[in-house]
């Protein structure tokens, strides 16, 4: 399951702690039901918003405090979040129900990701300042989503999970296991055969179909502000689609219909996932997220593998 | 095992990635040989001088980004000092044999701490500068054993660890477990049966006691600066002890011998596993540790559980 770092700050908030805890327990209310029916979950948070105000800190305070690199900001997503989020699913499910494990994922250190970032970190930016920080920070800052100017950094394909085994152990043991929170500290191997942290923000929804295929999970489920995937979004028919083959949202994809860095990354991480042999990917809200995993057809979209004699045809 | 705060930044130090993931490196390499030779090893870092850094950062930008709460940075250093921590441990382990866990550690919200703060954090000031922030900033400073002034902050007694089931299940698959770290997230429990988060730095040594005693490990290893505990530091007199029993260890406790703030709460947590059941708490420096746990006598200081006859004459 993947939630977006938007989830936890949303994008009229600042990210003050309340309002982070307010969202997590919502996330955790609309998670317990699953717990309790006995979905064994594993949980990726995103992090774009409080990664983003950190590397702002860290700016700031540059003259008395060495600012830390952003693989290192990653981490301390993953504390933070990590924690709110475990203790607002024990307050639902019981202490020690959840645990988050800090968790590195692997990228190619030739990702061309490197050199061309992507990836919206921190607050919205009118364009005057926008151009501004550029210059003084030398920061990439695009627009986004027409919501406003946001800084991007590289956001690299994961290619494996480092702490594959002990998310597994700790699923096995009945835990929710928050892990990859904010896609996980990205990292390369070395030539020694060590881990070498990178600065980039690995996309939560690629690091989650990455875990859920490790994993071999039944179903990926890719929770964002709105119920169902809209087709002909922002015209006169535009609609929500139910159920999609993955055929037909490979399609959808090619022709533009889901922009990159909102629902791009949900459809094509989806589309990873049922190619590594999952089930069932659902795109939906926290709020609609207990009656589309129970297989309520009119919620959400539910994006499933191709049938078989379609596959071989293609 | 137990390894400071200061070990990851040294005093001379301001806090540098670079430097941090040197001595990470360094405590590694000190770890690894326990490991190869069998040991099964759960590791509780500190993190005084990072957790006062980020303090520093969010002061320093409240103005642009909400700062976050102090039990919000003590998550936050377990996320950046776990992650580090399991790389340089991984690079000469191999992949995937540290993990570090986000660990919560109950206290009671009516510990006498929260009214009288102990625990410094973060950088050393001079006199006047730490004047001025303890004015400007509502700080409570004070002089940390003569090296200058530092922030406190509040200091509970750890009662219980949240994710203790986690953590046994992880060490019984095999894994260096990272838990507990900066001392844990401090968490009371409320009216409902969840987990508030508390403005506190718990103490690293005690933190790792109470896992110890929790996990009923043989051994509590208490990593610090100098290779043996002193007796008379600091006069003519000085001098390093090896062996001492819980009850000599308590006697030279009373007299004053060891300073709060340094090696008072090491013994003290040393006490507290020995009376849990523990078999030997070591006391010494990371270069000294494994032929300390090798057992050789004339290495670290090692305090055992009183004689039989000696506990039941008390």
């Amino acid at each position: 399951m993947a939630v977006g770092g938007n989830a936890l700050t949303q994008a009229h908030q600042s990210g003050t702690i309340e309002d982070i805890v307010a969202n997590a327990a919502g996330i955790a209310a609309c998670l317990a039901p699953l717990v309790r029916s006995g979905w064994r979950i594993a949980v990726v948070h995103g992090n774009g918003p409080q990664v983003g105000n950190l590397a702002i800190q860290q700016d700031e305070a540059s003259h008395l405090v060495p600012p830390q690199p952003l693989h290192e900001l990653c981490a301390m997503t993953q504390g933070q979040l990590g924690g709110i989020l475990v203790r607002e699913i024990d307050r639902l499910c019981g202490a020690g129900t959840a645990v988050a494990l800090v968790t590195h994922v692997g990228v190619e250190r030739d990702d061309p990701a490197f050199d061309h970032p992507t990836k919206p970190i921190g607050p919205f930016f009118g364009a005057q300042e926008a151009a501004s920080l550029a210059a003084d920070r030398g920061w990439d800052i695009v627009e986004d989503a027409g919501r406003g100017h946001r800084r991007v950094v590289a956001s690299p394909v994961p290619v494996d999970i480092v702490e594959i085994k002990a998310i597994r152990t700790l699923l096995d043991a009945g835990h929710v296991v928050l892990a990859a929170g904010g896609g996980g500290i990205a990292v390369s191997l070395t030539a020694d055969g060590g881990l070498s942290a990178m600065n980039a923000v690995i996309d939560k929804d690629h690091a989650a179909a990455a875990l859920a295929s490790a994993i071999q999970a039944s179903d990926l489920f890719l929770v964002t502000g709105v119920d169902a995937v809209l087709l002909d979004f922002g015209t006169p028919h535009e609609r929500p689609v139910h159920v999609l083959s993955a055929l037909e949202a490979q399609e959808y994809l090619a022709q533009g219909q889901f922009p990159a860095g909102s629902m791009g990354p949900k459809v094509t991480a989806a589309l990873h996932f049922l190619r590594d042999g999952g089930r069932r990917a659902l795109i939906t809200s926290a709020e609609r997220l207990a009656a589309a995993a129970a297989g309520d057809v009119g919620v959400g979209t539910r994006i499933e593998p191709a049938h078989a004699a379609v596959v071989s045809a293609t």
